[in-house]
């Protein structure tokens, strides 16, 4: 069986391994669409989770169900499915709190070209094969249903975990997809202005689809901006999808006393000798002006891709528009991949479809 | 200074009162639009608050600050002002603890038209004027502006309080304006299927505007189809806009476990002696189905009025598709009124436009 | 394998059966302790689930693992567990959702003594053994521990559905022992005023050492004491724990305006030829009053049985308070479940002991 | 009138004022009982909300009514009250927000010793009377009352905003008094096992009265204790009571996937030139763990007030445990605010009594 891997940091490449086996609860998929992510580039050339060798990469799939264990009762071969980013054990205590992302520990959810192997492969695995795949609906193309596993997962957590109310105001610091999907979600969550700070011409011409009201250059300074925009009061919201490891100080200082600061970030490196990041001492009103500042990982299983696909085949939002490179072919994967870590300034998302 | 009133239960006419006094922290005001509710015809023609002699009806209105109190900061003679239906006062404990409409006691914040001669009048008082009134952005129409005191912020409302998560199957029961306003805030939380109950063309054509998947017909039973649709389970969210006394029955058999019923009725009848409404024993789960109900009165005062405003300048949603008979001229008014009474079937809302 | 079994409705026996089998992530336990519950005498006398025949009684429990099932990784053979009387599928839809008492249909989490065999017998199977079982701390009374896994779980939840804040007033409707578990956690929840309503010495005891500040008898007229005490105002949260099924009505007339009725009850009877439970229509504010009703099944699963004995064991509640009638020896369990049925005044929980 | 005031950063001492006036909402209040908080010494000697001139200090305070306003209807001259050290402006958009602390900016419902004179004066002036004062129930102790305004209502904030569910492990770091009121409201909210983080003798005392169960002495490490208590994995809640400008990184460091910090600090002073706050990068999950990091201001207002003193009255804690030096007469009030600065280790809350 043939997958794209990580064989080490900076290194990728295409490798054989053995078919996965598959478990009692397990199902075995085959890929009939994938999408390289930014996670995929920092695990490989950022080092983010460590130090892998040749681990399959991958994590975002759609996919036919080739196998299914003795207890996978809802699910069969043929079956047509879309596979999360997070397979979460659902049982877990953590699970059972309400958190199963950080089930097994702090971002344990996370399985897929983290801590096994992952999609970009002829056959990958799924476990708790009943609780953690969804049906792909008939009517729904392949480049709006592969979007789910993860950017539409992530960034409308990104709104969920915002508290948005219905005209709030909401910054949403980048504009890849995931922030173009915290976009679309504070959108559907009901927010009045929506400020997004980016901008790629593609990107831009998204948000303003996804429903943004204002772009803001960064490169004019974000927070000078959003202040000025608001009459020095700030923002309800702010999902923050890009930035540096400094960014929480913008996301603080256009932060109202109230409001929720959502971070979706992977902080891939932080300052000093103690690797911090910087909350401003002043900005979050010495500690004492209700200023969150929360951020979780993608929401995955079942449920959530239910609930997703009924988002999308109801017409809520368009993901496909976010798909600006379509490849055909297993083969092309690897050429996707590097088209993510190069990231062309025409990019959104690359999609991979194999059938 | 003339008013349309509610003489005594059952009749209504023109009196004249004197010019409302205007106390230290109150506005008065001149109305530049208004709109007849449903509420207006409980009062007069069903007794809903009780009896009541030359009462000035009427809570629906945009006007122009006429006078301001000693007190009032915020606004002055000239400016044009969105003013809720809903005025409570907004130290009292009940609006501390996070509950204004019930501020005074049950229902207490519902000043206009009740405990108070309401706007259909050439000048009314306004409580709390710099908490209550906010400015009319001057990109707004009138037709619009005027469905937000309290359609908007009902039916708003009703989303609000059923809990509604991406994706979520919601059914709402009823679609006058209130109903289309759920189903309106229903797609603004992020439902995905929306399941409106009701069978006039013009509401028909509208909720589906305002994002309605499904049109369910009443009369060939509600919680019949809304089961058949979803595979016996029911749905997320029922918000209730419409039906007699037994409705809860329908409500509660259409509820998954888990599920939030908002109501958004005013109840004006019950059953036997006791006065009671029916709730279901066996399909609320014998008391233990985890079948919430929940029902409140329409949110008020200013940051609610500011925020609906945000929410339709910024075009999330078009109030302005309700008013499908719009009159000009005080003198019209008892004409929108009567017309709102006798509910053609071609009628969503009637508005009076007076500038 | 012996049992005590419901033999048909109306009926209650001893039996033989085969000891259960064990699936992979099953466990089978050995009972330690057990207690009989109110719902034991609903499902045999009033045939609370509908008829059974042969039906192992029993779902509070405290046990000695006997065999597990192969992919059971926390618990073995030897370990001391407290057993949940709702052993929910923890990755159902329902579950995934926040709602697992619910998981599989309405009430499909309870399956001890419904939908399976229950805990009255020499061995007994529990599904998904690592996420429903929990380890029983050493310094832990076995008294104590039986409480968990029904009263305390489900009079805890009456409170935490109810919404307490900081000083809040709480009417506790019914001093049973689910009741005194309410009371207990609204103490917990940083109530100020307790009415605990009821008349029996040793529970109005219990109540008072649980927290209760007030001791209502309903013979005297439960809401019109309560309103009086409140000065009219009525309570911030009602849990119901008791009554018939107009108890609503009560619980609707001494809630104030956004408040909660949190229903701990299992309906047996309802009204009329549809089988009601009456809302006091102007008491609930004509459906406009915030006074929002819920109800759910007591949680189960690992987590919430670890939680709730590190409330125990950290001193925070006594539940053995409530165990009036010990008996030693599994054949007294017929004669505990009896009592239970008869309830002398002077019963509050009959425990039974095994070692 | 005499008064204490902050002369100018570094200094304090008596100083003659004019009694102030009393406008229509306002109260004029005689105090009875005094506090001096760590905040004055914050606010006199690190300049902490910036320089002030001849400033009356002091916001904690249970006084007597001498006079009110024409429009104050529920308070008159005699009546015995205690007094928030927030009094927001409850009809401002932050307060309709939820966030009355916030109102008019950032802390801007913090207005005594702040932005306006305070109450360690012989008579002060309380906006908004009828919405901020509560009466002083005859059965409580002025030692207990006059920890009410700020000490509890900061305390148990810091237990409400973290979030805490029956049985969470919850730490305190530092048990100030009001890092004791952060122990006193988590076992109030239902807490399992609580670590308090400290070494005085007296508030190690206090806090395990208080419902402690660990007792950590920071000297040793207090992320490495409360890690190994908790087999690595750390606790449920955090609340920060104290600590330097890094202590968000202990805080972190112990914080569960899902759990909440909740800070209570005022910040002084930050690090480098951007003046900031640092977290830790990986232990909080690359921004990904779910640790969610909020703080805010006390809460004010009179329901507050009347919610705190009912949990007060009905015993469920005993503030005066917290006064370990009292002193009676105006006259001793500086004594008592040098002893806050100097805070010898027997120091919890020196209290002042006026009568």
């Amino acid at each position: 069986m043939k997958g794209l891997a990580m064989l080490k940091i900076g290194e990728i490449g295409w490798i054989e391994k053995d078919r996965p086996k598959c478990g009692s609860s397990d199902a075995i998929i085959r890929p009939i669409a994938l999408a390289p992510c930014t996670s995929d580039v920092h695990t490989v050339w950022e080092g983010a989770v460590g130090e892998r060798y040749n681990m399959i990469l991958g994590h975002e799939a759609v996919g036919v169900v080739d196998e299914v264990g003795s207890e996978v009762k809802d699910f069969k071969p043929g079956d047509r499915v879309i596979v999360p980013a997070i397979t979460p054990d659902w049982g877990s205590k953590a699970a059972q709190r309400g958190f199963p992302s950080q089930s097994g520990g702090p971002l344990g959810g996370w399985k897929f070209s983290n801590i096994e192997d992952g999609v970009f492969s002829e056959y990958f695995r799924v476990n708790q094969a009943d609780y953690n795949l969804a049906i792909l609906p008939d009517r729904m193309s392949l480049e709006s249903a592969v979007m789910i596993p993860d950017m539409l997962s992530t960034g409308f957590m990104g709104a969920e975990n915002a508290a948005i109310e219905f005209g709030d105001s909401v910054a949403v610091l980048g504009i890849g997809p995931v922030g173009l999907c915290g976009v679309a979600g504070a959108k559907l969550r009901g927010a009045g202005s929506i400020f997004a700070v980016g901008s790629r011409p593609n990107a831009v011409k998204v948000a303003r689809e996804y429903g943004a009201t204002d772009i803001i250059n960064y490169k004019k300074g974000t927070a000078k901006q959003i202040l000025e925009l608001t009459g020095g009061e700030g923002v309800d919201s702010v999902i923050v999808a890009g930035g540096g490891p400094d960014i929480l100080i913008d996301a603080v200082k256009i932060a109202k006393p109230g409001s929720v600061i959502s971070n979706l970030n992977y902080f891939g490196s932080g300052f000093g000798a103690e690797d911090t990041l910087p909350l401003p001492r002043v900005d979050w009103g010495f500690g004492m002006a209700y200023k969150t500042i929360t951020g979780s990982l993608c929401p995955g299983g079942r449920l959530r891709m239910e609930q997703l696909a009924e988002v999308v085949i109801n017409g809520r939002v368009d993901p496909a528009l976010m798909a600006t490179h379509i490849f055909n072919g297993f083969d092309k994967l690897e050429e996707a991949v590097l088209l993510m870590k190069d990231k062309p300034s025409n990019l959104i998302k690359p999609v991979v479809l194999l059938e």
